[in-house]
């Protein structure tokens, strides 16, 4: 499956960037940072299972927002980058 | 047409803080924010080349970066938000 991540968390405390710090790993565990806050990642369906499961005990729900879109395959390579540091394109899972 | 738009724009100056808001506003008058960066935009695909234009009169492509990705109708409505302040779902355009 092709999730596109993004999120907002809170920086206005050290424990909000300690959690902005961990989601990104999280993130990046899956898959690649095409933003700041936005990641593509390809992966199976048990994969998202335990990267949700990681996430909700990363963040602080009062706080912070998650957003998933599961996407058409193909998506991503036809994404479109306006300005600097286009990502590579890429369509193949990270994880094995 | 569904359009999922994220963007990153340098706000270390002022002329950044600027160009911000007017992406911000550019995106507004399409769609819906639903994170900091992030807005859901349903439309034609004519107002997507005007918005487009808009967008690259406003950023500095050497500093910010602006990604659009075309979904398949519906995505935004399965779209999942884990955290605070969810968005009204919505598939409709905003403007008539």
């Amino acid at each position: 499956m092709e999730l596109l991540i993004t999120y907002d968390v809170d920086t206005t405390t050290a424990d909000g960037r300690r959690r902005l710090r961990h989601v990104a790993k999280a993130c990046e565990a899956y898959g690649i940072r095409v933003q700041k806050s936005v990641f593509e990642v390809v992966c199976r369906d048990a994969d998202w299972v335990l990267m949700k499961q990681r996430l909700l005990d990363i963040i602080d729900p009062e706080q912070d927002s998650i957003r998933v879109y599961v996407l058409q395959r193909g998506t991503f390579v036809s994404a479109e980058h306006i300005g600097q540091s286009p990502p590579a394109p890429h369509d193949e899972p990270l994880i094995y």
